[in-house]
């Protein structure tokens, strides 16, 4: 609805937002444009411009009413952008890279999404030629819209558990996919609901009456032409989420469905079709590889996904101002920045110094992924992850290094994930009242976010992988016959000093500071084992102790690969000194914030003294508070999120908080085209509505 | 959309949910029946099934498209439901009490809660008996719909800083209310964006260009027949939040709208028409009366809305089973019950004792709450708490009862209100990838419950009230002229026993648990004092101590509380031994759980030792989870939340999981009415649309 005149005339009270937000950028040198650089390349931030433009052009893209439409006008207006982001993607001819910065800059999950990622990549990978002709071919060019179906109602992380069936048929040479119970169906699939018309089953393999495992079956589900369900076939949208109603996660009951020999995916494992006999996997750790990578990216993205929200809180913390300070001398004026209250610097300055350990985290993570790739191909077959919650404690593989990235994988992105999604909880209350609006961008995006936390291995059952891949280091390490890697390293070195302890110099020194962490790591490790080893303790026992020994081995890998970054020549050449200053204060504030939040664990280890825990609150987080606080506005810039990504009133680059929030209430908001009766018995429930006219065309 | 017949014949794989949670009620003899009654009283859970029934019978109240519907209709349908529950509430001669009970089983906040709770309240406290004959009794019939405009777009906690201004014209006797600036606009009113007709608002009381302070005016913002704004109103929702969305929170601008003399609330304070002077108000106090009873009324809820999380977590981790023990014996078949995983026990239990925790205290609060109401009514004028934020740190009071008191429900709001809030997210998440369906229950309950953590003083915020109240009674106990309160007590200890320290027995006294929570508030005290008093720090650099210090206070409080519950007369005599037993349980546990969780606080107090907290964790909590496991249904079930209620196919009381979640996704669907086109080039979005026959008619 147009205001009248006199509130078209209105101004937020002074100081204006636009000078407190410059204001506050003035007290910082720091060249946001180098760190930048730094942090993303110059290639990728002009890729995003680039990408940017094309699709601010685009009237399907308008965001202006994302936070008001309802489930399914939600869903149609993110297919109708799929649909349109995949012309462009032709017209443009983008690559990978390209497609995914248009996808982050769009910022929603949409009815493509699976079909993009998870049933391409399922059928190159898994595929031979004969299958990628008949099936990834018509795939890739939109002619067949897929999805991967593995996820049951009654079974999640357990893949082995899974009850749907594919029996083969040697008659005909066909298998039957079926879904014996309710809790069979398929369910959480992405772009099952409403979108696909194929779906990759994950299915029991079935040969004569014996299990061989779950095994990959092209299933076409809908007919190509009227979108309808096939016979047999029962599919559906699972209902709303918490978060994440772009996409239309579905379910699938399977009744008896036939398909031929062709459909089971078979560059892994096949069924002779002339024997009728089970070819084993020539490969199965290339699946491992797959999670391992999935996971790299989710602790690559992690510290991407919570710099939203600090951005977000931060700006609005430079703008928002309340209360005088009490201390301040009499007759003074104004109340103060929000910012400057150390209540508040607590909760946001640790994030923010989490945002960049992720970053340098993620970035490390994905190049030892990348080294390790060729030796992973040439090493096959020893290491099985088709159960991503406790796979056998005691499996050897054949490669340590692989194990080594795997756990780590896990452990990473169980803490990365969690840290990304309660941190945006964290910023959304520091935005106080207004945080709860959907105009402050962090809601919405914080429940998107969430199911990161649960998917690709729950964050509670990932811990039980890193702490079996420790325990059975420990006994390698105290067997002697370790292979030589970091984790080997840290706890030889605490085997070495455990009778003279520890003397961290964690205040003074920044190599100390890690071999802080390491030692801790290293004291719960050969505690746990102590419990399973020698005391015989259960595994079902042991559960909460591993929860925190993966957790302290996975802080202890952010803080070490921080500190390598601070030490890397790229840094040097790329940084001028003040700014690697501040980047080397983020990196102690996170490390000292963590250790004094974990304190417990830090000192009945001995890996610091009581004092020395006081010592970090007291003095250095409050000093490296202050220290950190005047370039607070230009780190977050640092990120380069576009206002049209991050779409928040509160988190605005100009700072024009309230006249953002007001004109999307006032003016945006279809609500306001209602009016109703307001009399419990007057018999009229709406007395006019112009919510229709709102509602932007497609 | 209706299934197939062979969808309508599979039931879950075996075991049934049925009989899973049989069974594990069957491991318990814990009478449900008397502990509700216990925690309840039989009259309250009798009045809950009488209003649940009439309730049931009525169509506006059916639930089944909650989770499906958008912010519009949604906006609608609560509309519906207030009015007829308004009928109903004729109809049934209702008092408060029933009318409230029939609000918690609708469970949604509606269009005119803020007119019978803030609006009717703030008439009948602050009006006088002409201001009631004119404002009051039109507002208890619904013939006006009123709300509360206190805060505004740039001002929340902060009353001081309202820009609203009410300008006295002594010509015509007559205010102007104005919004001077955009900041100025009234936000976040609640039942303001659409429904009502009136509103308080709280403006700057200016007398010849002098400002008064805050105060309170009535204003009619809308035409009683067309319900259109009236001339110089500028008034609308202010847009979809995180969760709320029942409620049309407002905003409201005023350009120069003239009310007459009478319309400011006057029994405190008030212009002499005659004389144009102002006159002081008479009782201040009152209004922190009322602030201290929404703040108990918060704890006192806190349990049960903690407990709705709970109760469906731990149903379905009964139900749920995934993954085999490792140890178990081979041959054992068929997945572990999920709430058999300590990790589960551990994140579930403590929860599941915290809302005993909670219900107790609140009760204790009330109780005190009502037993001092008469001393405030006569002891007037000497506290005033019109910041919420920080008011003057030396501010004596008349009585220190009330002082005591006001900070038990400062720091008491914050623990509770963000424990529950908390706690809602791990039961979620508890649920795993289920508890992202809407249909788990959790998440919109817990969207719709978060702004409590902001409302009536920010959690963080308060915590200076606290903090300064602790600080003011250490003082008055170094001095000897504190009153005889419980804060006296325990300072008097903590400085008697200060110099030989400290041997509380925790693990097998609980006097002495209780004991050493004390200690640690009295030490965090004594710290706080000397960096304010001594060292002369600034208020802003010891703003986290105080948010420690009262979290640790409210902590024994709680702890406290529980242990006096326990000791009554009352429990004995209405329950059995076994009962009690395990209520004993759960106050250990939350107490031995929260001792561990802040271990470094207790440690570096010297309350206990080292050893004693790593006693508590690997022997008394592993061993209290043990024991309380088997009595986890029967304690959920105690709280007596009905089905409709809950909402939740994860927590039916029957089991009935899988078979709920299916047929809300299946055939309550309102997507699954969507048949779409999935081609990029197709020119076609949608081929058929039946997504409105879901709908429920009203």
């Amino acid at each position: 609805m147009a205001p009248p005149q006199w509130v078209k005339d209105l101004k937020p009270a002074p100081p204006q937002g636009v000078d407190l937000i410059q204001a506050e950028r003035d007290k910082s040198k720091l060249s946001v444009e180098k760190l930048s650089n730094f942090l993303f390349t110059k290639k990728v931030l002009d890729r995003q411009e680039t990408i940017l433009n094309i699709l601010k052009a685009e009237k399907v893209f308008d965001k202006s009413q994302n936070y008001f439409d309802g489930r399914v006008d939600r869903f149609k207006t993110a297919l109708a952008r799929a649909k349109r982001l995949r012309q462009l993607q032709v017209k443009h001819n983008w690559n990978r890279d390209e497609y995914m910065t248009a996808n982050e800059l769009i910022s929603e999950p949409g009815p493509y999404g699976l079909h993009a990622s998870m049933y391409l990549t399922t059928l190159r990978d898994q595929g031979t030629p004969e299958q990628h002709k008949l099936f990834l071919e018509p795939a890739e060019s939109y002619k067949a819209i897929g999805c991967y179906a593995q996820t049951e109602l009654g079974h999640g992380s357990n893949v082995r558990g899974l009850e749907t069936t594919a029996t083969w048929n040697p008659e005909d040479k066909t298998f039957i996919l079926h879904s014996p119970h309710l809790t069979a169906s398929k369910w959480w699939i992405g772009s099952l609901g409403r979108t696909a018309n194929h779906a990759v089953v994950m299915a029991q393999l079935i040969i004569e009456g014996k299990p061989y495992g779950p095994h990959p079956f092209v299933c076409q589900i809908r007919d190509m032409k009227t979108h309808e369900p096939l016979e047999g076939v029962h599919v559906g949208d699972i209902g709303p989420k918490f978060g994440y109603n772009t996409m239309d996660n579905g379910f699938l009951l399977l009744n008896h469905v036939k398909i031929p020999h062709v459909n089971m995916l078979a560059r892994f494992s096949r069924i002779d079709i002339e024997t009728n006999r089970y070819l084993k996997p020539s490969s199965p750790s290339l699946i491992y590889g797959t999670l391992t990578w999935v996971r790299s990216t989710i602790v690559l993205q992690s510290g991407g996904v919570l710099a939203r929200g600090v951005t977000i809180a931060t700006r609005y913390a430079a703008v928002r101002r309340q209360f005088q300070d009490r201390d301040a001398p009499s007759g003074t004026h104004g109340e103060n920045q929000v910012l400057n209250y150390t209540m508040v610097q607590f909760r946001l300055l640790p994030l923010l110094a989490s945002t960049f350990a992720l970053h340098f985290t993620g970035k490390a993570m994905m190049g030892l992924y990348q080294e390790n790739q060729k030796k992973m191909l040439s090493d096959a077959g020893k290491v099985a992850d088709t159960n991503r919650g406790a796979g056998p404690e005691e499996t050897h593989s054949g490669s340590d290094l692989l194990a080594d990235l795997h756990a780590t994988s896990c452990g990473l992105k169980a803490l990365a994930s969690t840290t990304a999604a309660e941190g945006l909880e964290v910023c959304r209350r520091a935005c106080g009242g207004h945080g709860y609006s959907s105009f402050s961008g962090i809601g919405p995006w914080y429940a998107d976010y969430l199911p990161t936390t649960t998917w690709e291995g729950d964050n509670y059952m990932l811990t039980q992988q890193v702490a079996r891949y420790l325990l059975k280091s420990a006994r390698a390490v105290m067997k002697g016959n370790a292979p030589n890697n970091d984790t080997t390293k840290i706890f030889t070195t605490f085997l070495q000093k455990q009778d003279m302890g520890a003397a961290h110099d964690v205040l003074g020194s920044d190599s100390d500071l890690v071999a802080a962490f390491a030692w801790r790591t290293s004291f719960l490790t050969f505690e746990a084992l102590k419990h399973r080893d020698v005391e015989k303790n259960s595994w079902n026992s042991l559960l909460i102790d591993f929860w925190r020994l993966s957790t302290a081995h996975s802080q202890y890998l952010v803080v070490k690969n921080f500190y390598d970054a601070l030490q890397s020549e790229s840094l040097r050449y790329e940084l001028d000194p003040a700014t690697i200053d501040v980047l080397h204060s983020l990196f102690r504030l996170y490390a000292l914030n963590t250790l004094e939040k974990e304190a417990s664990e830090f000192y009945s280890s001995a890996a610091v003294t009581v004092r020395q825990i006081q010592l970090a609150r007291t003095k250095s987080v409050m000093k490296l508070l202050e220290d950190i606080r005047p370039h607070a506005l230009r780190l977050v810039d640092a990120w380069q999120f576009p206002d049209w990504q991050l779409d928040s009133s509160l988190g605005r680059k100009d700072g024009k908080v309230y006249e953002d929030l007001f004109y999307r209430a006032s003016e945006l908001n279809p609500l306001n085209g209602l009016t109703i009766d307001p009399y419990p018995d007057s018999g009229v429930l709406v007395k006019k509505d112009t919510t229709a006219s709102f509602k932007s065309k497609l």
